[in-house]
């Protein structure tokens, strides 16, 4: 059958609905460089303002997850679940997660990301432990999954390239937040992973990429729409991004508290949010008396072991994991103070997420280098009752002029009030395939 | 100012308001190469679902205008008063309109185009005159101008740039059909042209751009707002595009029957097509008692002379006007007859456009080269009565096997019908600024 984007583009832009065959030869076509980027373009901008029927949505997904290599892992015979987040600001679960269910028996093939905009990156903060190598190519992959269990990895690029090019042009051209782009953009890079049952964490609030509940919940359900209709059992609970997750912000700093996690000395919080996240994935992974099996493999140290060994598979150095001191820190200190007593009424993920990056935690530009060392301990969180002078936050930085720039930002971050606001919940909603 | 493409996209996308001086920015940058292809092509989608207001329409077309040269022909005393239509099948108005104006003192600095899908185009209908250049230096254009109140010519590559770099984009990127973009299109490009007044012809129906009389009213008025808005007198009218305008289709024999015209001999509706947009260009171009000096024009033959005259000037042939027998004319002659007795009750434009061009007249790729002796004389329109047998057209062509492809096609334009149907009235509306 022949097309041309043109009238496919018309098609989308008049409300039709693409067929299957139309969508595989345009992510073909797109993928093999004869669609042009400024076609591509445009289609998206008509998917932003027209959107996708569950069946464009599944086939475009299908595309793009099959237009670069799908992995193949059955010969390992546990089930594989992997768990996605849209991003958080101190979003470390994953680092505990992983570790925790593959030291209950279900294989953790576990690719991440970089730091995006104000969020930090799984695989930066990975790479504070000293050695640790997250790009590695397939062989090496599914070695450490087979021994292990459990690999941290970064997405390798020859899964879902279509994906990667749309990806990089939605960035340019105003057209990231479309639901079924970003669906099928998440979806077709965990699909190719070869995965039994997968986790997601849609992120709501302010400092999300879906600032509303009602969006985030379109985006979790299409979600898990597109993995029922592949095969893959999908469960996505949507959580809040109001305020941090936990009190650490910043690369090593997310490796410290992760560990305390694993210890069971984590906070509230990030412990909480972890096991739910865990007790899901072992479901997935069809394991039994999942909340019992967790508090085992964290008081027997067997998940804090887990995370030591695929550590040293990954290259690093374990004694940072034992001795958590040893893991970076920026040499100079500053306190953020309260200005006076009252209730944290507000403790913005966006302005603190967005500071810490600057501070050198992140990257403003593709080519920059992250400092490690760099963090925020966020020390007054929501409902917190603070007195004039007492520490909001304790920041670690190694260049004056960039911590000079961000004080303010970073200090408009709170809100200090007379009377408390009710705390928010921190999961909003659960959502599976029985749930819609 | 700093702008990002990104940013100006996103306030497009979500329903915003460009500034005056986003705008500005966008388009030269644009120009410049420094806005890619690709954000450009998602504005324009955006564009198309979210419009412009007549502020954000007036900035882009002036940005548009000043991407390149404007024409100054202040140094001509007469009034300069062009004419634009948006295409139809058969639509030769332009070669009559120009010299019977021109005839009539009202200078006429006319740019056209070529043919375009099913249209064809006035400087390729020109070019049938043997000899006859359409490509001019400013210079020479100027010279004609000045020397005979008439040039005819095609657009300079140096008029409004940014709008050629856009029109080429729009029509890959399934952008086209939006009013706001198509209005600015045509006017960033006539208003380049130095002008003191402006004659539209909107075309609606079956054989035009807009087959709606509500869209085509909508563009009308948006083109007249934006000469008004830059002082250029507009007027506007809307007219029926259902079947041919005329009885003939192809470049030389659209060239005769427009000397018929000229001579006073034309067909009914070009007649009073032409005679209704030369009043309405003297009454733009500050002539009195248009009707009655359009009336001696024709019946003095100045009219004719001014053609005659301007040809040689364009270095075409003048003998071929004197003698329209001497105008190319293909070798082989069809028939479509009627199939049975009726009422002419369809007399398809876009259908006899679309043959007429494959069968030679036109060109399906951009290095085709047309065959000016290609033509389909209409013999049967809307209304007539005809008897089986009766030719509907007379075809001339050169290609058996063109036109062996094209013959069916071309027949099914017309149906005959046991009842007439009431005809279609030739101008739908005037549009001035006094209209809104």
């Amino acid at each position: 059958m022949a097309y041309t984007a043109v009238e496919l583009i018309e098609q989308k832009r008049d409300g039709g609905v693409l067929s299957r065959e139309a969508i595989d030869w345009l992510i073909s076509a797109y993928t093999a460089g004869n669609v042009a980027d400024y076609q591509m373009a445009a289609m998206a901008m008509a998917i932003f303002f027209n959107g996708m029927s569950p069946e464009e949505l599944a086939a475009w997904t299908k595309a793009m997850l099959h237009s670069g290599d799908v992995m193949d892992f059955s010969e390992i015979p546990a089930r594989k679940v992997d768990k996605h987040s849209t991003g958080g600001v101190g979003d470390k679960i994953s680092i505990p997660l992983a570790p925790l269910v593959a030291a209950c028996d279900v294989a953790v093939p576990m690719m991440s990301g970089r730091g995006l905009g104000h969020t930090g990156g799984t695989l930066d903060k990975l790479e504070s432990i000293p050695g640790f190598v997250t790009e590695l190519n397939p062989e090496r992959f599914t070695e450490i999954l087979t021994e292990h269990g459990l690999v941290l990895a970064g997405q390798s690029e020859s899964l879902a390239p279509a994906d990667q090019k749309l990806y990089a042009l939605r960035d340019v051209t105003g057209t990231v937040p479309s639901i079924p782009l970003i669906a099928s953009s998440i979806m077709s890079k965990k699909l190719a992973e070869g995965l039994d049952g997968l986790l997601l964490d849609v992120k709501t609030g302010a400092g999300a990429l879906m600032k509303e509940i009602d969006r985030s919940r379109d985006l979790a359900r299409t979600m898990v729409g597109i993995g029922e209709s592949h095969g893959v059992n999908t469960i996505a609970f949507i959580t809040s991004m109001e305020q941090p997750l936990g009190n650490e912000v910043g690369n090593a700093n997310e490796i410290r508290e992760s560990i305390d996690v694993l210890r069971g000395e984590g906070p509230d919080d990030v412990t909480q949010l972890t096991m739910t996240f865990a007790e899901a994935m072992l479901i997935l992974g069809g394991v039994d008396r999942g909340r019992e099996r967790l508090r085992q493999a964290i008081e027997s140290g067997a998940a804090l072991d887990k995370f030591i060994d695929v550590t040293i598979a990954h290259g690093g150095d374990p004694k940072v994991i034992e001795d958590t001191s040893l893991l970076a820190r920026s040499p100079h200190e500053a306190v953020i103070a309260a200005p006076h007593d009252g209730y944290v009424t507000r403790c913005d993920a966006l302005t603190i997420g967005s500071a810490t990056v600057r501070i050198g935690a992140g990257r403003a530009d593709k080519d920059d280098v992250i400092d490690p060392g760099v963090g925020v301990s966020v020390l007054a969180k929501l409902g917190d009752r603070v007195s004039a002078g007492d520490p909001l936050a304790r920041v670690r930085y190694a260049d004056e002029s960039r911590w000079a720039a961000q004080r303010g930002h970073l200090a408009s971050a709170w809100e200090i009030s007379e009377d408390p606001v009710p705390p928010l919940p921190l999961v909003v909603e659960r959502i599976d395939a029985t749930t819609f």
